[in-house]
């Protein structure tokens, strides 16, 4: 093998190219016209990549964003997987180049960018001991037409996550224009009130995860209770437990609301030991297959 | 002159380079964290540059993107348009690539991407006899800290200019989430009511447009009261006169709301004169000097 005309292994593969270089005039870039999802790799296999790629066939359809073939993206995330087997993948797609102003391009070509990042370097005790978080100043705006879809509109997260700079604060909570908990910066939260698990409605604005859902999906597995509905930040506060989800950091515990302590509590604890089975089996499966 | 070595005229210029290459990891895609303006190029003149360019400052001001020298900006509108005498100049900026997730970068270098298009094809009459105009289903969200920004998280206008196929159509009117009058999907939208110049506050939601602060100007050099309030659909459908304000088409008098017949009216008329008399003067004094 001749390693001087061998290519460097991509870290991003754009419409299947190894390449960094996107047209200006993507509606991507132009409107923000374009949606992702970001999964951790782990020995070179891209976690819950069914699911990924179900929310984002989702979220396309929602915005009529043409969707690519399922499996050239499936060969493009296992491709870009066996160069970086550990690591953080983000699937980015976008309406494409074209369309006059606003409008819809008539036969639109949708862009597909894969790309793998390092994993955030957040301790392991994140996920024991919890994190300590923080309210958010800026409130969600209201649109149902966009809650739910992970769009690349999100100059509100950007907003959010300047407030605050203490490293030891690794999130912020966000509320609605009329005061309702929806979501982390980054992540999905959870309370646990009277032996209830209660995530908010995601209906009118927010980010519907992954991970989220299939937290849903394991607590109701475990005989749990559960709802989406809208919450208020006191009911944060009298939470017996919160928890934040997101795709790349599974569950983080919160042990800290502003100067409140909370204690990873036994529901929390339920809930992260049924998902690392879930991933370990996951895993296994794969490498038996 | 070898016109072989000679390279084809720019009709775009990115951080001042003749291309057309953005790097995916560019925050203006990835999270459409940017703003952009947009002016019409005639005779070579980029018209109004200065207010765009302080309209783009005041908005990189808000959102924390740095400010790129000004004069750089101003040599490359200049570049453009020498090449490109006649069209639409796009000027976006970007807060550049880097920040790991939401979080902003320490030092970001914002990038400029200045970009020329053809002039939309629009019939004379669109100023003379007026435009038709429908409402739109989607409604604006509330946001009082993006409010006013022509930021790039245009989805909203995306999905609501999706609405409507009619070509006889120009442009769709845009209620916020309470239901009150906003804005054009690609415009401002101005009222004439008992004598009085109405134009929906952009506090909440909304993009100020530079053409709509011009407007708003020659109208109190006129003498008219101007008012900047909440506006019912109500108000909009026995408006005495409606119009439409975008940098690149000036004034649309509204001929037609849904079904119902509108006369382009004497004030509008005489608002239309004044904006091309100064456009007139500022294209005269540009060729003297």
């Amino acid at each position: 093998m001749n390693l001087l005309t061998q290519p460097a292994p991509a870290s991003a593969l754009i419409d299947g190219e190894a390449k960094r270089c996107v047209d200006f005039a993507d509606r991507g870039l132009q409107y923000g016209d374009g949606i992702f999802s970001t999964l951790p790799l782990v020995a070179g296999f891209p976690l819950l990549l069914g699911r990924h790629l179900d929310r984002l066939q989702r979220d396309a359809g929602r915005l009529k964003i043409p969707f690519p073939d399922r499996s050239n993206l499936l060969q493009e995330a296992l491709r870009l997987a066996s160069f970086n087997p550990e690591g953080v993948l983000k699937i980015l797609l976008t309406r494409g180049v074209g369309g006059r102003g606003y409008r819809l391009p008539q036969r639109g070509e949708t862009t597909r960018i894969l790309s793998v990042h390092p994993r955030p370097g957040y301790p392991d005790e994140t996920r024991t001991r919890g994190v300590r978080v923080r309210w958010c100043e800026l409130r969600l705006g209201i649109n149902p037409r966009l809650a739910g879809i992970k769009h690349l509109n999100r100059l509100e997260q950007v907003l959010a996550r300047a407030e605050w700079d203490d490293e030891r604060i690794l999130e912020g909570l966000m509320r609605d224009e009329e005061g309702f908990l929806v979501e982390g910066v980054m992540s999905n939260v959870f309370l646990v009130q009277g032996g209830r698990l209660l995530t908010p409605l995601i209906d009118r604005c927010g980010v519907a995860g992954v991970m989220r859902a299939l937290v849903m999906e394991l607590a109701r597995q475990a005989g749990l209770a559960v709802e989406e509905t809208r919450i208020l930040p006191r009911q944060a506060w009298e939470a017996e437990e919160l928890f934040l989800t997101n795709s790349v950091n599974g569950i983080w515990p919160v042990c800290g609301l502003e100067e409140k302590p909370f204690e990873p509590g036994a529901i929390t604890r339920m809930l992260s030991r049924r998902l690392e089975a879930l991933i370990g089996s996951e895993l296994e499966t794969r490498c038996e297959g």
